[in-house]
């Protein structure tokens, strides 16, 4: 099957699922449900869900069982950009071209919204179709992600840093944290819904790792570009003032570089492993990191 | 074994679990780990931690392997509360007689450390000792108890009648959700943790309903006696603006009388089926009905 046609199916595995799960997990008639979904129900890329599905299925498992796996963390991450816009964090009014959470229903509601997103997403991963084990490990590793020492750190680190000039390697800590371990954590659910440990499974993981870090430097490298454009600028020339990113920290040739570099290396090790079965996640490496081209 | 006693082994073993189980998943030097710390030990009464044990006890569970249930659920009341301070919530500068977390640490950190709080509860019950599906059972029950359909719903309705009149059916059902959700969470959490099925253990979530409820009418008539007394007036004469309570529905001589009702209706289904060992549970059913004389 080509890439495009395999891309489509997760996708629409992931869409239908998230579809069933909120049918089944939210409260009709409510203002913070409805809110909840309009963040979640959203046309993203569902880059965690495939990955989830992705990953399982490269491994052997049935992701067909795994739709469950792929809501809830594509729960996580809703809810943590409805928190990152409300006025008290980064104050975005916009979100992906839509006004942001709060704007449409207010601020107490989007942080319900958000709440509910992240509690239920713990009750998604447990409607999946496998082993009580699988279900228990996969709340596991998705608390371990998003919590004390993931995302939500990640996004402490990214507030205590945003006036201050940061060096590289505290740069990536932040976006390891913020963005990384919960692309890190698709990747695990993918593992443990196949029914295999992390452990043992470290390529996958270190695929996973790498991509979640090419996934912020190509953020970046368009932030920085849309920006430059609209400005009328050669790219690159215009630092965003005092804001920390990977072109600002290293320009945006070593920035494009490090995308290349890591995309290399997210492949090498899988096609080392698994042959031809990993060119859905091949593809998927470079796709990620083409939409700087 | 005195009430007295048993409460107090109760309750040192949830403080020390929680002492372990935050030693063990928060994050050193984080500004957001200390701001969830000040929020979640701040010598609260463990309602709902304490009940977790009491309950698998009288079932015959080993109580001291649930420490991380009675924790994961502590959590989700801590993250409530912060939350629930918010300006864009209930806007409250003070929490148990010391200044609410965002006035402390700032609404970002505040909001931060509400989000890691749910989200490591969940990582907390993976902590217990028994099985698997024990675990992701405990998962499902809480994510249920606290989410779309349960405490955030409870939320929603009380934003939303905020400044409405309501009816005592409205009123219940405001409470059953706002509070109660989470204290029949504690009951389920206790029996799925004594290897036992909800399902088959109603006498017990029954008796949780009734102290759900028991808890917030007696709130409401400590508020309405400190809010009168202060003023120099007789308990009772004085209703809150806008403020829909108990005291303000049926007045507090009925109100009162409520939680007799319910205290002795929690106590006579427990006694019939348990004997002697539902003692420590109606004793404390008893002593939350006696806050109020």
């Amino acid at each position: 099957m080509s890439f495009q046609l395999q891309h489509a199916e997760y996708l629409a595995y992931v869409e239908n699922s998230l579809q069933q799960t909120t049918d089944c997990i939210f409260q009709p008639d409510s203002k913070v449900s409805e809110a909840a979904l309009y963040s979640l129900m959203n046309g993203g890329k569902r880059v965690r869900g495939v990955l989830v599905l992705a990953v399982a299925d490269l491994l052997g498992g049935d992701w067909k069982k795994l739709g469950p796996f792929a809501c809830g963390i594509e729960m996580v991450h809703a809810f943590s950009l409805v928190h990152d816009d409300l006025p008290c964090m980064d104050d975005d009014d916009m979100r992906r071209g839509k006004p942001a959470n709060h704007i449409v229903f207010g601020q107490a509601n989007a942080l319900l919204a958000g709440d509910l997103l992240a509690l239920e997403a713990f009750q998604a991963l447990m409607l999946a179709d496998v082993s009580w084990e699988q279900r228990a490990k996969a709340a596991q590793i998705l608390a371990e992600a998003s919590g004390a020492r993931g995302m939500i750190y990640g996004q402490e680190l990214d507030l205590f840093y945003e006036t201050k000039q940061v060096d590289l390697a505290t740069l990536e800590s932040i976006h390891r944290h913020k963005t990384g371990a919960l692309i890190a954590c698709a990747a695990k659910l993918g593992i443990i819904g196949a029914g295999l440990d992390v452990e043992n499974s470290q390529q996958v993981v270190e695929y996973a790792d790498h991509i979640g870090l090419v996934f912020q430097i190509v953020d970046d490298i368009l932030d920085e570009t849309a920006t430059t454009q609209q400005l009328g600028k050669p790219v690159g020339s215009d630092r965003q003032q005092g804001k920390n990113t990977f072109v600002t920290l290293v320009g945006i040739d070593n920035a494009r570089k490090k995308v290349e570099e890591l995309t290399q290396e997210a492949s090498v090790g899988l096609q080392k492993l698994y042959g031809a079965k990993a060119g859905f996640l091949i593809d998927f490496a470079e796709q990620l990191a083409q939409r700087i081209n």
